[in-house]
């Protein structure tokens, strides 16, 4: 599911203090070791470096991707017991962890223009002899959305640009109505999902999504086989399960879909999409599009297809057909430990899915196999003697592509002992050639940006750390010519670390590269391992730099005489996010003001084109003051903890091995703090207080989500509170700084 | 050549102060009138208003665009001599005014791709049954860019965007050198004499413009004859000239083209061009950029055809041939005077092109037959008693098409006269449905606001000033909300007022109403009757918005009891041209500062795609401080001079009749002192130091061009000298205003 969200985040990503590092990884201080504990962990990570052979990342992608894996595919399952033979061959403690999800495939799709004139959608990718498993055809899956509603239906088209809810604000202001309509929407700008979640909240009856070359297509470059962009016919598959209400498996919502699970009835399930979706190519899209009149569409509605972009609705007349078989499916996640040997109660999660829509060379496979590779050699490591501290349980989740189903399903299962014992959970997903992109939980903020200095950029020479930085400096970032640490991006949602991050409160990265890999065969058929090899990361050198990144991540944690979670970058992102959403209701109240101002004054109607029909917006009761002060006291307190904290640590890192357990675990567990059990409003599985995915963007993060969405959905009742809760969040995570800096105190005094 | 400078000028227009007009025309002061002036001038202008007629335009119209009638055509003379008759039939004083000028037209033209694969392009528009002038082919001009060179030559092809100089820079950054080459360039950003001009100075040998669908074609709305869009194959005709040195005759530089004029060799005119360049429509470009490889456009570079744009240079090899006759041609200016009965030496000179590229229903006769309108019912008034107290001139421009020729010629040939006597020139040009846009001097600023609030909008009812104010508001230009006046647009070029106003310095206007009349007919053979009549102002109500309009304009002024300019909006403005010049060195520096310290570490490099070819940019010397204070000064004694002018104004609008015309006399030529003698560095012709046209941007205006281009030049020596002149411009400026000064205070005190 990953390599768009990738690139988000690399993008995203944003350094902090003081610049000018050297380009080579070096010694000195290392967060959570003392200094001869770091020079035992580089000298461990130099043997680590060593091991890792690009070779093996290019044998098992081939293997792995030379047929359709998908969960319940013959070759998903066949791959699990691969892996769980490479991890037992490697000496972990391996199993295959087995989960009954709800999974349906199509059985019948038709898309098909009925008037003006009549076209059928071919809805197949083509055989290109340039890719060799474009012609294998057993197994596969077309192109569809999973959680799709079943239906047979004929209604007039309407071109609803993203379908997002800004897109029928515009239609509004056209006058166009989509209520018994089938709507067609380009991907982008927000997870697909939200789409024809929003379409039937239109009163839309049907939706078809499509790959617009504007955004995946020509327009972005060569098309593919010649460049690495999405070709006429490829077809983006995908999940619209109401992901932003809960993941995983829509039958089984807070509890593990064992065998013996209770279920909800299918037609109770709230994830379920309520109206059919299908996705198909642009060129299945372009005789459609062609065929609507109406409104020409407005400048940004406006796509790259070689044609004036219309509105409808109709007179282009569309028939969807789609049936699906609503099957229970079994999903196989491989589940291998190495316990550690001083604190095997403290787990370190390495994750990455194996299941993929078709071949998934990128996806998941060039992080997976990077993430085998990872696991080979530490388990090569242990060979020689060498153990972790803690205990690392690398995980291989099936079922990730229609809903993180594998993944969530075994969080849920094991919430308590995951609550309990897990220290960090660390994903990866898609991987290519590129930048480091690292989003994740802000506590981990200078731990990362060590690791990025640590390792060597394979195009470059220079460490991944200051590739980046010189991106960010190029692209107008001025805050990375001074900032000391990388940002990294708070995570909505889109891989694996959803339910450990916030259903769980489990600290979690999510880590990749790209950026520089191309981008158009995204869940098509032609995500293979020749697509791959020729555009995504064809000397696997950044699959062996997401090894040595995710790797060190793993064995810094698995290691650290201290866990290396610090505050001071934590609380500087809070406060951020703090004046964001104060700035985000001042922005909407002198908006609002300014609207019903020019409302009154009869402005947009005189503005408007009298030819074309134009409805006025509907002035808005002003946005009243809010009152922020309780969320300014809390992070005021925060900043005061998060000092004193950083400030003690500087002066004593290291507490007498009596009480390190002690601190260790009130630290691993401040992020399980920024979580209550109420959750979100209105989606209570939803747990984190501080980062979610939107509610109407899917993967996007809303950072302090509470707050934000109250005032974006102008529910200022609900902002209040959402600020008193907000508040208390940041009151219990000093709570807990302040515990673990007592804890520091009285050993300080020789307690 | 008015339409697209039509909508800019829309787009630009801003207002200034109090918000809230009353939505019809309403009594009041009336700038240069006193009150029982004003009330006869009210009573005239509804008089005027109630004669205007929309048939007569129509009827024209119909009439002067059923042949081609550009320069040198035979209908060009005839609709002349139409012209002619009707002003005499009006009671004017009227005459033709013939100039030769140099006016070459193609004999030959070849465009055709030779390798990879070959294409020979069509250059020819269809005929269309919807078009009747389609049908009309004897006479007719094909596509081509007057003052092209002559030249046979094949070589290979470069991309180069829209052709202006930053594009050149982002081909350096990826290695590619056009030395040799020829490019082809898409029409937009920038005027299309630009392009080849800046091929040339980077060593391209030729030059292809082509209409690309993303600025003008199916991507804006449905292309004709559909939608007003620009066609498949429809071309944009154009010159080529380098008027920013010099419109005109490019024979006869600064005097007019009289048939004895001493003219230049044509090998030493500095304004023709220096390589062969022709326009193309994209219908016959997609084979071309289709055939182009080498590295991807980058996304700005991209329009909206369907394919990957790439560079080049090649493999697309093309064969560019193009033969000219070089031929002077008679260029027939109409000239109709009613002389003014107290002020005869009083000129107000209200002018509208009469040449066209192909038919020019729009471009330019939907403002000649309004000015036509205009120029009847002034005829009519006069012959019911009433008289000008000024002089009033109207003129039909030819040959404004191929660089301003008409206009030019007979400004410098009477330009001892002009100087003198002129107090204001008032152009139009095209004309549409939609909103009012004004460009100016802005000295004229509240005049052209009073009549914007007595003029009714056609389609809506509310003064054309509170429409365009309401479009502005929802545009999101906050000062629209509150500023008394609306902002005129300062002027570049584009139009017949340029010798007027930046080579003589007689205050100008250029008036026009446009945005909602489509725009895809441009200098093709579809500016069409039919055309407009659909598309462009189908019951040719905003014809007679335009007569209201510029009528009023001339009428005012030549009516008024003391002449209507007034400083401090003129001020005001000037005052944020300062801050602009100003704020371009700051930001200048520090973009220049950051840009060294990031070419220091080696920023560029490291983001840059090693597989892809990039060369990092040049590091520049420092920007230093410049000296400012010169100006802000000169500002401030401007401020002075104008506050004392403005409160003496109030306090005593009119003087004694002996001394009004020592005061009309100091006021209608303080446009004059914005003028040196000088010129602008290297382009002596271009003598106004407060408005011109921008060196590289052609029709774009640049304010203080002397100071402003210098600093974009980077050129710190001139930027200071420049500094200084423009400081003793506004010294003069002020003077000229304690002049007026000192004569109202003169007579304030019974002198």
């Amino acid at each position: 599911m990953a390599p768009n969200r990738m690139r988000a985040l690399a993008a995203l990503l944003m350094f902090t203090g003081i610049t000018a590092f050297t380009s080579t990884p070096a010694g000195g201080p290392m967060l959570g070791f003392t200094e001869e504990g770091a020079a035992a962990q580089r000298a461990l990570e130099a043997q680590y470096d060593a091991r890792l052979h690009a070779d093996n990342l290019r044998r098992w992608m081939k293997r792995m991707s030379a047929k359709p894996h998908h969960v319940g595919a013959p070759y998903g399952k066949e791959n699990a017991a691969f892996m769980l033979g490479l991890f037992r061959e490697w000496g972990y403690d391996a199993e295959i962890v087995e989960y009954q999800v709800l999974f349906p495939t199509p059985k019948e799709r038709v898309v098909e223009l009925v008037a003006p004139t009549t076209y059928r959608a071919k809805l197949t990718e083509p055989e290109l002899d340039e890719d060799a498993t474009s012609k294998v055809h057993e197994n596969r899956l077309p192109g569809y959305n999973a959680y799709s509603a079943d239906g047979d239906l004929t209604a007039e088209l309407v071109y609803v640009n993203y379908g997002i809810p800004e897109d029928y604000e515009a239609l509004e202001r056209m006058g166009v109505d989509v209520a018994g309509k089938i709507v067609i929407a380009r991907y982008g700008r927000s997870w697909r999902g939200i789409k024809p979640k929003v379409a039937a909240e239109h009163g839309a009856v049907g939706c078809i999504l499509y790959s617009d070359p504007r955004e995946d297509g020509y327009f972005r470059g060569d098309v593919y086989p010649k460049g690495p962009y999405r070709m006429k016919y490829g077809v983006q598959r995908g999940s619209v399960a109401d992901m932003p209400l809960f993941p995983g498996d829509p039958l089984t919502p807070g509890v593990g879909a064992t065998a013996e699970a209770r279920r909800l009835p299918r037609e109770e399930a709230p994830t379920l999409m309520k109206i059919p979706v299908l996705p198909i190519s642009y060129g299945d899209a372009q005789p459609l599009l062609e065929a609507l009149g109406g409104p020409v569409a407005p400048p940004d509605f406006r796509g790259a297809l070689p044609l004036t972009y219309h509105i409808g609705p109709g007179p282009a007349k569309v028939h969807l057909k789609l049936a699906f078989d609503w099957k229970l499916t079994p999903a196989y996640d491989v589940i291998a430990r190495m316990p550690g040997t001083e604190e095997p109660d403290q787990w370190i999660v390495r994750g990455n899915h194996h299941d993929a829509w078709v071949f998934g060379a990128a996806d998941p496979l060039s992080g997976m196999v990077a993430l085998l590779e990872e696991a080979r050699v530490v388990g090569e490591l242990a060979k020689t003697g060498w153990r972790p501290r803690r205990t690392i349980v690398y995980a291989a989740w099936d079922a990730e592509e229609p809903g993180l189903l594998g993944s969530t399903e075994w969080a849920e299962d094991h919430a308590a002992e995951l609550r309990q014992k897990a220290v960090a959970y660390i994903n990866s997903d898609g991987n290519g050639r590129g930048f480091l992109g690292v989003g994740g939980s802000h506590t981990l903020e200078p731990f990362v940006n060590e690791i990025a200095r640590a390792v060597v950029d394979p195009q470059t020479g220079v460490t991944v750390e200051e590739r980046l930085r010189a991106r960010l400096r190029t692209n107008g970032d001025e805050e990375a010519d001074t900032r000391a640490d990388l940002r990294i991006a708070p995570l909505g949602s889109g891989s694996d670390y959803t339910p450990f991050l916030q259903h769980l409160g489990i600290a979690s990265l999510n880590i990749g590269y790209g950026g520089e890999n191309g981008g158009g065969s995204y869940h098509s058929i032609f995500d293979s391992f020749d697509y791959y090899t020729r555009f995504g990361d064809p000397g696997f050198a950044y699959g062996v730099a997401l090894a040595k990144t995710a790797g060190r991540a793993t064995l810094r944690l698995a290691n650290a005489e201290a866990l290396p979670f610090t505050f001071s970058g934590f609380t500087d992102n809070v406060g951020r996010y703090v004046d964001e959403v104060e700035k985000l209701a001042d922005d909407l109240r002198e908006q609002t003001r300014r609207r019903n101002r020019l409302l009154e004054a009869q402005a947009y109607v005189l503005a408007a084109d009298p030819k074309k029909p134009y409805v006025p917006p509907t002035a808005e009761p002003p946005v009243p003051h809010l009152n922020f002060a309780p969320l300014r006291n809390a992070l005021d307190r925060l900043e005061a903890s998060s000092r004193s904290f950083e400030h003690l640590r500087a002066a004593a890192p290291f507490l007498p091995a009596p009480r390190r357990r002690a601190l260790d675990d009130v630290l691993m567990h401040i992020e399980r703090v920024m979580t209550r059990d109420e959750g979100l409003p209105r989606r209570p599985w939803f747990k984190h207080h501080i980062y979610a995915p939107g509610f109407y963007t899917g993967y996007g993060v809303k950072t302090l989500p509470g707050v934000r969405e109250a005032i974006e959905q102008r529910d200022w009742t609900e902002a209040e509170q959402q600020i008193h809760i907000a508040a208390a969040t940041l009151d219990r995570i000093a709570a807990e700084i302040d515990r673990a800096v007592a804890l520091m105190r009285e050993a300080g005094t020789g307690d």
